[in-house]
């Protein structure tokens, strides 16, 4: 019935697990990766993940944002019930919305040394202003390194509309 | 009254068929193709297809995704109903969504030999998290083959707003 | 410059002020309230609250909502800093959703004792289906009673469109 | 942590449960209940659910809706995750969409025994219609079965802008 | 795997035909009905129907609707694909918008003899202005002739924004 | 090939009609009318006239509207191409908003007779702020004169959001 | 050219003015009328007003809100350019939420003595929560004071989806 | 008045004209012309098409499209009333999809000879799959050929969100 | 208090001025400039005129356009309100759509010697079909000329969906 | 439990601080940096400020837009508190809205020196027209001067819808 054979899903612990464990403290150690079948083509695997939540760093007071992740795997790929206990153990973490945004690219790139990545967060108002961070990054080296200086160049050249509401 | 005649419609057994059978197990074989009226052209045929559902590979749950499937013809075209089946042949399928895109880019390009194919899924969040694979092809050695990578790397520079509602 | 005068905002420790602590544990007695300058008309006050989370109490598992408050005050009213702080002492308390609607309406009543009040709850999916509890109240023996069953039996009509994307 | 205690989560087998079954003919029996903890109150739980697929019965082909699912409880509650399993249930079944929307609303009702419930089910065209049924209940020889009548009198004055796009 | 026995489909001839006809000309014939399975209840089943096309009376040039049909069946119900071709059958008949919708219910009413009807028609502009027709009717001397007098009273009190784009 | 013959067009001139002349000075002798084929029922017809413009009566300046106009006929009904006439012939005539769809619904009254109508004009803002004004109408000592009563006591419980873009 | 004699305009000072004054601190007798010519008919009028800003009476940070304004005017009408600078005379003056929104309409029943008359305001969020008072009025002994207390019964049982963005 | 005299408006017999003949069998002959008087200087038009409708060559089931044409003049353009009959003329015309839109430009390409032009259409859907040709051309050996083919490129890279609905 | 001194203003003689006159025949004299400050730099200033009314050449209808201009000043920029007086000229002047907006461009170059100007005009439909021309201009023998054919080359690749409602 | 120690926020000063000064005369000084963490990366950081007033500078009436800052940093970093009160002091200040985003990105460059800056404001409309003006800016000599240059080039070929309403 499924294309992936049981040798094919080794990596993958979590998916499917019963009594999966909550970290509410950062926890880079719990992304789990499996192997990337399709190697021999560039292309995309996007994330959206609305859902993330974090502290103030100074304040203490809850953050909140939406965050879309987007690369292009080289051997391996991060498994999404992995990224999502990932993303969960920022929720009593405190940290500038900056900050957490290159951290978890570092720590994607860390697991899967992709050929490409970026990663956009869209976080909601304090006091009238939200913040947006955007980073990405290129294997060095490669003609991936130049595709992520263009991705930059051209980036976000229609804002969204925001009226915090 | 047919801009299409009857020898031009001769491979599409299928369109205006009654008693057709669905199978729901992956069965590339069911697509049918036809002939190009435009070859001397290059230009766009997009499928928009919001009803497709398979099944988690470890987990058996079912997915329910939106694709988009864009190629630039050759010489042959694929007839959309046969597409349909197709596509409602992975209903009791299992994979995970990177494999399904890249499997059905791979089936139409065995088909259809097009010039330019890609292919992009939206799936509906497990755990929170979507995600959004996206694939594509040139003809190597051809310049759609440069098209290609030019695509890929001004992919999806605007993430569609996605909030889980 | 301001239209309420100091002794208007006594009641109000937590408007403006440094240094706040935020309870990460279903914490009540956070709640404060201040008079309600019009009690001589019935009016509507409406909380906007898309920022709500809780987790699942079999699962520990993070749960997102947005929650809509609405109430008539009587003679007290609720102050909206202390609001924020009281549904942020969910976030690492565990309840089913419909728990979660009736406890927030629940402990609004005994601090404020509203002519009227309701509370909706509209939560993001798990497993592709999501979960909106809505509850309302009228003081017993008034015609805010009969209001409160007027507007359960005229609830929701119209539900929204929800695609999980 | 959890505001339900165990002994309050004793109906709930299939929440949080790994190796969980998929059924894909019909199985009304997989729905659970759990105890209302504020029955002393009128309030609504509604379900979204936009994943739901059967099959047309006269010619097998597949069908696509969003389901809405709202309801009164009166002594019982359905349980989310067996909600899910029941409705992923209709998944190689073939039924008219009037029929399925009446048979779900049926099994619910002999679940819970609710004292008000409604199903609204939004089903994609074919051949460039779609079918909308919406069928709702209240207890007999209470106020609720005169709530079901005035719902059904004001039923979708509104009806949504579709455009089959 | 059908919940529909083949007995159960009898007056259906036209669902799932292969070399079905299709009439240009006003039509009414075509329509067929099939037997409601729920007439121990009162529900509603809505048609949208985006893809309408008459000519004018006068000019002879075409016009476009969405038609929205939406009725509570009594012991018949009509064969969606019948209802289908029957509005595909004013492809070239001229008549008002006004009239079209009063004909279309006339036809429904003689076909179904339902409970409850009613049939809403918004087409696209000429010269700047669009006319959205609104017709309905209760079985006369039933609870359902006042349905249709309050829902007549209550009709479209929110007109959609219309800017001709 | 038409449902309406010849003699049921006769009052209406402008249709159709080659040479129209555009009159920009209020013009009420304009309007025609024409039968009411279906006076046995009640039913509404609504016109969406978003290209309105009118000037200001103190200073001269253009204000820009969408006009929405429903009612229920009599024995005659507006004809559209007329209706578009007369709206235009406001073009360069100053007037308060107030007063116009005041004016509007007191010519259409004189025309039609109607057992009901209303008149709703959305302006654009100036300075700022926008204004919306909104009339109705029912035959007097009938029970369409509640009618208006009820509409008006129910009339935009939803202001729809404004932001001035 | 216009329908509003000069002798109609008398109270109106402010309209077309060169060299207009404003007020950034509270002046309720900045508002003018005039007269209603339509005042054996009830109408409604309504404001939308996008551009609202105060001050937090306890901190002095900038509010920011759009106020919906609706009003059936009896013998006098408000005139809108000095409504914009009532409003913009709140800039510098410091409020809670819900006791702007009750004086506004305080001063709108002073100046006008409306038959019946309702101020919405929507604001910004702070710290996450945004808040929406909605107060209303109807002529006291008339029928109007009845309209007022249906109108609340029945005020936003459709609250919009606000995610702070 | 104008801006356009009369002798610059010679080519152009159907604009305002009374009478005019809808065909509905495939007519290019039907399209006009007029003089660019602008012709120094490359721009854009483009035609929003919502309301084309062909049939099916195979089944003779009517299809809809919304089409999209944009060109740049050259020393002629295409007059709109015309372009309105041309289109009518599909009505009962059976072709694929692809085949109108490269017809339709063909047709385009003989009466004006522009210097670069695209057609673009979007389909309801059949069995849940909807169907976008887009074609495009620039005038051989000039630079119009290579902006083609970059549009072309980066074409469609955002395909719009489709449902079905 | 404010950032330009009077000697700024010096070409600004519309702006707050009372009295306006409104002409409404094409007045090109009436367009205003005033010194732009910061000419070392690059930079877009957008005007948004969604309320433009012409009529048509030959047979005097009224037309609707939204139009959007955006310039990079050089040494001079237009002043907004004769800007909107400009605008209102086309009030009772007859054009087609495309020559409009090469006038306005025109003038607009004459007045203001612009480094880079474009100008799109988006119409409502007349027939069921809507024209939206687009014009941009570089200064000639400038790096501007190559924006503007850049800008071209690029435009409006993603056409906004138009249903004439 | 923050990934920011307290060394690395010692510039920050007004960030949770009580007893905040709001000031409303035009105040550059209030702006504050920290040090990016991230410099060894090129990623941008985007403000989205939808609650922006000032003054007209030559009549005084209140001005509304929404800012977009989005920019590239260097070694420094703008606090968004600092930020927030910086946007608050062109409150009671009168500048041209083109002149305002000027400023701005000025007062930008000269805290932060960053690598890349671009401001956008979206303003409402005064007389029916508004306001958009974009600036940007790259360090002079690097090949972030290109970037702004490119970016300029490529700016806004999609304007956004705007109907004033
Ligand atoms: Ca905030
Ligand atoms: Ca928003
Ligand atoms: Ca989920
Ligand atoms: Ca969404
Ligand atoms: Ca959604
Ligand atoms: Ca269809
Ligand atoms: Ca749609
Ligand atoms: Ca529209
Ligand atoms: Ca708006
Ligand atoms: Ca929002
Ligand atoms: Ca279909
Ligand atoms: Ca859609
Ligand atoms: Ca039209
Ligand atoms: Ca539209
Ligand atoms: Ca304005
Ligand atoms: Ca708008």
């Amino acid at each position: 019935m499924s294309g992936r054979k049981d040798e094919e899903l080794q990596g993958v612990t979590l998916l499917g697990n019963q009594g999966t464990q909550y970290l509410f403290e950062y926890s880079p150690d719990i992304l789990e990766s499996f192997e990337n079948k399709h190697s021999n083509r560039d292309y995309f695997v996007k994330f959206n993940c609305p859902e993330f939540t974090s502290l103030c760093p100074k304040t203490g007071q809850p953050d909140f944002a939406a965050i879309y992740i987007s690369y292009i795997p080289d051997r391996l790929m991060v498994e999404s019930k992995s990224l999502k206990l990932y993303l969960f153990s920022f929720r009593n973490h405190g940290d500038f919305h900056e900050d957490c945004m290159n951290i978890i690219m570092n720590d994607l790139i860390k697991l899967m040394d992709p050929r490409y990545i970026e990663v956009w967060g869209k976080f909601t108002p304090r006091g009238g202003i939200s913040i947006d961070p955007y980073t990405n990054y290129g294997k060095p080296g490669t003609k991936y390194e130049a595709m992520a200086e263009h991705r930059l160049m051209n980036h976000d050249l229609y804002p969204e509309k925001v009226d915090n509401r």
